[in-house]
């Protein structure tokens, strides 16, 4: 697992001084992902840069840029954890409490009629409470991001930038749900007891094969809707790409042969959206007997790796292992998409350069694109559950606003967002609806 | 139950013709809380006149401030559910997530370090979380606030209340958190899977008897501060009262026999406290009989209604039932304090009128002073629970600050909030603590 690191790095204006630093931090096998300068002197500049180090990197590699005589390592910038300060999101009140009227209209005595009227008719709560626009971001920390089971409380901060971005790009309020590690029962029980709390319940950074159970079982029992990101949301940015890569190469997706590699949550949530979009062909391989399993329960065939890529003409990627498909696999013509971040299971031009058609990484197919317009739209629909015509529309609408030679559109386009939750409303308007689970 | 209502009212410009239309409100037997012109025309203004309405008063009654000449009722204004439209609040983003270098550090890949460093050393998540800021409100919805089992949803415009005043008086994030009614121990399981979410948890609105072993079991199972503020966040401010009270009439509070009607969640609250803070004799009384047994566990003595207020010095009522109190029981000198809102055991003037030396009623007591310090102060300490030490120090704070002749200070005044949490911070710091529950 690679993680960003800004160096601080003070450089002498000498022609030629940055490139003597650079060649140190190329000599320690450092990719420069930014180059800033922050403080500009009379006689020396700081840079910042941003580089990818692995979690094991040998940092003494990094004191050899304080060895040149033109240059300093100032040290590591905070900037990541000082942005994490306290946290990334609040409740807040949407009043400004400095009245004693106010007080009285908005606590006791006066809230009390609002009270009486939602027990009189339950309908109200959508009026006068922010249930309708809130949503539960559960995790039992077993699967978060590619660091595995971390726990609930370290990954925290991955449940709490989802907040931030329910309320940034889609105007929701994200409620980030920690819960202690258990057996599927008990988290399907305790999430149950206080889902009256929220509009929607968006399952998150669960490991494969619970994260099923638990979505199943809360889906059955729950009047609102439910979704597990990791299968449902990455398979819509998918499924968005694919399209408008097919597009693109005059492609009949339905009508392709698709290699899944990788069958966990991800994998598992593209091939059921792939199958409602019509394609007839779904070839797929994991390590996991269980994984391949559910897949070939969904009417796929396994396949070996190196027989998959033989066969497919289509190519997704999600197993989080680098590198994992070697270059001489890549068929003539292929679509390849390798969609595990940082790095993915071969570089585009990798496999550009092998002949492939296509290729991208998952930096091109952003998660952020799906959940918050799926979930505003779901809301605003008073949808009672998630379908498969809803996830269907987001990925056709994120596909047809992809502008230029880019897969899908821009993640932090507010218009975005509110697209794809005017297409998710309109869906679920629709008579006809596909449960997530169909039995 | 009385609840505030806001009537429009058109009236006319001439001498007299506003004393005509509180003549018949006053005939309706309506009091005006308030009277503001909001309109004022050339030859008539509109007035809006708050009142406090029973549930079932008879509203045929206002037609006949139409029927005067000079004036027209023209309806009665929505400003309490117009303050509650879409909830009172929000979860946001501390930070505006504009570029896509912000997405990256507060999102993947950068959040990553954050999620590693958490899972290191856990106690970092106070300083890159805001789980250490946040307070989860729950309730079960079996006693909101005096209308009884109305059911969680509907009982959350209070919660949502409660949450904008942790955030408005003491910056705190209050999460509501409904939870669906049930046997004790499936609320205890639910409650304390999800609590490593926030760093305390309020209980709110759970009925007696098992908002007590909701409470005890909660505080046995968490390593964070735990409170039901219906008994203590009540208590502390009725300690604060009767310190300002006693003190103001050179009386000491530990020597006095106390006297208190009604023994539900408040009422032993108040007990606990009162007896850690030293008054050696209580008397009590409530129609149930479980009510009572818990009292007397703790060492207080059972009485009837007319014993116990011949024989007590101070007298604490929180029955919930108006006018219980009979004038001609009221005792020369007694102190009373009167709790149930709005309308109390015993209205102040005619108490004092009977021969009491001081009287008070719920109003003067507001509750709103209490939790937004306990909880910050608690949170700013580390506390693994609350104590009575830390209970008793924020009631002794609370009156320390009532100027004039109140009985506590203004809850509305910030400074207030922020005096409350730091002498519940000392008292947490300090050696001796004595638990809510002693065995």
């Amino acid at each position: 697992m690679k993680i960003p690191e800004v160096l601080q790095i003070e450089v002498v204006h000498r022609a030629g001084s940055l490139a003597q630093v650079l060649g140190v931090v190329a000599e320690a096998g450092l990719l420069v992902e930014n180059l800033v300068a922050v403080d500009r002197g009379p006689d020396r500049t700081i840079w910042e840069l941003t580089t990818d180090l692995d979690e094991d990197f040998d940092r003494t590699q990094l004191d050899r840029i304080s060895d040149l005589p033109i240059a300093r390592l100032l040290g590591t910038s905070d900037r990541v954890f000082t942005l994490h300060e306290g946290g990334k999101i609040e409740t807040s009140s949407r009043l400004n409490i400095e009245t004693d009227q106010l007080l009285r209209d908005i606590y006791t005595p006066g809230v009390a009629r609002v009270c009486l009227a939602i027990r009189d008719d339950p309908s109200l709560q959508r009026q006068y409470t922010g249930i309708a626009s809130s949503v539960a971001i559960v995790t039992d920390g077993t699967a978060i991001l590619g660091l595995g089971d971390i726990g609930p409380v370290a990954g925290m901060p991955v449940m709490e930038g989802k907040a931030a971005l329910f309320q940034q790009l889609a105007g929701l309020s994200g409620v980030p749900i920690l819960v202690e590690p258990g057996a599927v029962d008990e988290i399907v029980d305790a999430v149950a007891r206080i889902a009256p709390t929220f509009g929607a319940i968006q399952l998150e950074d669960i490991a494969a094969p619970a994260c099923f159970e638990i979505e199943r079982a809360l889906a059955a029992r729950l009047d609102r809707p439910v979704l597990h990101d990791d299968q449902h949301g990455t398979a819509v940015v998918a499924l968005a790409a694919l399209l408008t890569a097919t597009r693109s190469h005059d492609l009949d997706l339905t009508a392709c042969v698709v290699g899944q590699i990788g069958l966990g949550a991800a994998g598992i949530g593209i091939a059921r959206l792939l199958q409602h979009h019509g394609v007839r062909r779904l070839i797929g391989t994991d390590l996991r007997d269980d994984a391949v399993a559910t897949f070939t329960t969904l009417g796929g065939e396994a396949r070996d790796l190196e027989t998959l890529m033989a066969e497919a003409d289509v190519v997704i990627a999600t197993t989080g292992a680098r590198g994992l498909v070697r270059p001489d696999w890549v068929r003539d013509g292929q679509l390849i998409l390798a969609l595990t971040n940082p790095d993915p299971e071969i570089e585009p031009q990798v496999a550009l350069a092998h002949g492939a058609r296509y290729a991208a990484d998952g930096k091109a197919v952003n998660n952020v694109l799906g959940f918050p317009g799926l979930f505003r739209g779901a809301l605003d629909a008073h949808a009672p559950a998630f379908s498969r015509e809803m996830l269907a529309a987001a990925a056709a609408r994120l596909s047809s606003l992809a502008i230029g030679d880019h897969l899908v559109p821009d993640a932090l386009d507010r218009a975005v967002h509110a697209q794809v939750a005017a297409a998710v409303y309109d869906a679920a308007l629709a008579e006809h609806q596909t449960p997530l689970y169909s039995g």
